[in-house]
């Protein structure tokens, strides 16, 4: 075992140069200004899982950005990981928050800043580094298949039609995913359940052109008023959402289950002070880590209409956008719950206005049994690593292509994450520590030692 | 008469070239990076000036863009008409909705398509070719002096302290004021009445940062849905406005008055489809001519927060931010409105987030008598060259510096506006008829020699 962390050790370094490297480069799926940086970090992707040991590699071409395969059989009798991950990022805006260059990744205090650094290009790549540990080691115990997509931040829209294509190649005994977080390095915690997502976008339209809000206004109905009143009414006096049907397919957990997630250490004044809010909002009756963990949300992601700019313009707009999220837990369906919100928009819009909606992307809400030795392979490797069993915790977030790799390989996922809440993903500013970096690569391999111990 | 129409016939095409290089001009006072256009600007009106006859002109420096003064003064005394007008527009955006670029003026189909052309260029201009006629046939019956300023859209932010500096300059008989519009050539009419109005801008701040939507969503208040919900909030069902004290100084009209302004030619199928609207909006118990005449309005003129690019971006924004203004009626006050609207925000806001408010600017409504001589001889100016008596009507619009016309210099004002509703001021494709712009030139002559005949 010594020799895997002496070799990390002495290739430090390097490895947290070669992230950086990788984290030059804007792979931003959602904008297509980007389409040409998309090629370059999929043939760097490839280029590094060649380099840490994969025989075989190939950049398959989709309707969208390539995905990245690549594979080391050692033993066709060994069991096989298919690690997953994706290359592309959020974009970066608002620029003006960085306090470093998204694509210029900075060191400061000991963590990397940069888009992408734990999102994931900064966990997929500790993989990458640990097959290569155990290569150069040759202490592999299992056969390793990657797969890196760059289409998970737009809801991997070309990942099923691979998959569905792919069964063969992508055959294997577990899926094991680095891109969720853990309570803190003192108190490692396993994700055992990602949320789903709904994702859509609505134009509401009034009259054909600008108008002179002195002119026109108040007898003509504005566009951003209406669609202010629609996303008002998403929400009742207790923040529960008003959508009918909404909650139907959600399962409640137990007074056991809810016991047991409130014994997880959790400090709401320094997660508030942190966030600089003075009180806390959600659903009525559920506690802070209930309503990121085991309800469902709809958020505004984002909203435009009218004038912007700098002073004043006296405008009554012709249109007004929203784009909305839901956030879905077992056992809500993607499809349903868009159809509800699209439905809610479209047929709640006054006479007045036209209201256009649809869809962007969406996922279906995933769960990994806790008694599983895919889990209990995963727990044991950070015990080893961190001296501490870790807990169990529902995740906030959505990795939206996990019940479909259940459905379609018929394998577990294990989320073994290394980054933290406050790494502001999605958000300017993202970092990753790099002690977190190093520890998941010092991490990893005992996975793969623990999970070929029972198949053995 | 007939050499002030030769001289028209005459000039005419060099009367629309000029007007059509002022338009070249993008004086968009809103903007900090038109500063220098803006002075352009302010020379060109005061060359405009000296060149159709005026003896004295001067730019006027102030602490935002400078005022253009010129005079004429024929003989002590004659009456003193004191032309208003302003060289400065509203921002042109959007731009992609421009059928030729806002500062490169079109003429289609006998219209000037140019930011501008209507709202104030091509309306004050028109007082300045009708003083070049009147110079020219040595025919001036009045003294002449005008004050052209650069800050009308912006709220005349500097225009009070410089006449309130300038009482002895600006002594005059009446103020005469081209920025309105008439309901049709064949259906001239005067506005008795502009709005005042009450400009704020709101900040709704959540998180210190911009949060992922799955991490957090759920648990923090996202600051869109909380800016939403106060916008929901400011009209009731009856879409009448809701915030407190809003309409206890409105003044209003009797029942006599509401039947006079229903006899007004007014097609409500015609105006809906010139709009694109399949219903009209607005408070109940009101017609539409009402509610832009006659009954204070709220809208919001623009709103923006969280991702707004293309694609999908799964963000909890930490601010949203709306531009809302009010217009007003008698004998509403703009300082008081402006403090409820900001109380509303404010005092309303959620313990979740912070609110912050200001003021952009305001300005009082204003109503001209109709049994007075100032807007007797407009009146008779357009039945002269329309060959029909002007209908009164109450504009919705706002100038937002009328009232304090009144209280400083102790003159009457007269709106003779030969715009239309149908202009897009403010709006992309803002257009002027040149038979309007001719017609007016036609008639303000007629104005300064009715004025003058009973003073004389």
């Amino acid at each position: 075992m010594n020799s895997w962390k002496q070799f990390q050790e002495e290739n430090k370094d390097r490895f947290l140069n070669e992230l950086l490297d990788l984290l030059r480069i804007p792979s931003v799926s959602a904008k297509s200004e980007n389409k040409e940086d998309m090629l370059t970090c999929a043939k760097a992707v490839e280029k590094s899982l060649q380099e840490a040991g994969a025989q075989t590699t190939k950049i398959y071409e989709t309707e969208g950005h390539p995905i990245v395969y690549g594979e080391l059989i050692v033993d066709p009798s060994f069991p096989t990981v298919l690690v997953y991950g994706h290359y592309d990022v959020q974009p970066a805006e608002p620029l003006e928050l960085w306090k470093s260059g998204p694509f210029d990744p900075t060191i400061i205090d000991g963590k990397i800043f940069a888009r992408g650094s734990c999102d994931d290009k900064g966990q997929f790549y500790m993989h990458v580094k640990a097959l290569e540990i155990m290569t150069k080691t040759n202490s592999l115990c299992t056969n390793i298949k990657f797969i890196i997509e760059g289409e998970e931040e737009i809801g991997s829209p070309n990942l099923a039609t691979f998959v569905k294509a792919h069964h063969d190649l992508l055959k294997a005994d577990v899926i094991l995913i680095s891109d969720t977080a853990m309570i803190s390095m003192d108190t490692p915690s396993i994700d055992i359940g990602v949320r789903g997502l709904s994702y859509i976008e609505v134009e509401v339209t009034g009259p054909n052109r600008d108008l002179h809000s002195g002119v026109y206004g108040g007898a003509v109905a504005n566009p951003i008023t209406i669609l202010s009143k629609m996303i008002a009414s998403c929400h009742d006096e207790n923040n529960h959402i008003t959508i009918p049907g909404f909650y139907d397919d959600v399962v409640e957990s137990t007074e056991a289950e809810r016991k047991k997630m409130a014994e997880a250490p959790f400090d709401l004044k320094e997660w508030s002070t942190d966030l600089g809010i003075k009180e806390v909002w959600g659903e009525k009756g559920y506690s802070t880590n209930e309503r990121t963990g085991i309800r469902p949300t709809l958020e505004v992601n984002g909203i435009w209409g009218g004038y912007t700019g700098e002073g004043a313009k006296t405008v009554l707009p012709s249109k007004a956008f929203a784009k909305i999220s839901c956030r879905l837990v077992p056992h809500q369906s993607s499809a349903k719950i868009t159809e509800m919100v699209l439905a809610h928009f479209k047929k709640n819009a006054p006479p007045n206005v036209t209201v256009e909606a649809f869809e962007h992307h969406g996922g279906e809400p995933y769960m990994t049994p806790i008694d599983s030795h895919e889990y209990k392979s995963a727990a044991k490797a950070i015990a080893t690593t961190f001296g501490k069993e870790p807990i169990p915790v529902r995740g906030g977030g959505s990795i939206p292509i996990c019940a479909l790799f259940e459905k379609e390989l018929g394998l577990k996922i294990v989320f073994m994450g290394f980054g933290l809440d406050s790494d502001n993903l999605h958000s300017p500013n993202e970092k990753y520590d790099i002690a977190n970096f190093y520890k998941g690569i010092e991490t990893i391999p005992y996975f793969h030692k623990y999970f070929a111990e029972k198949n053995a």
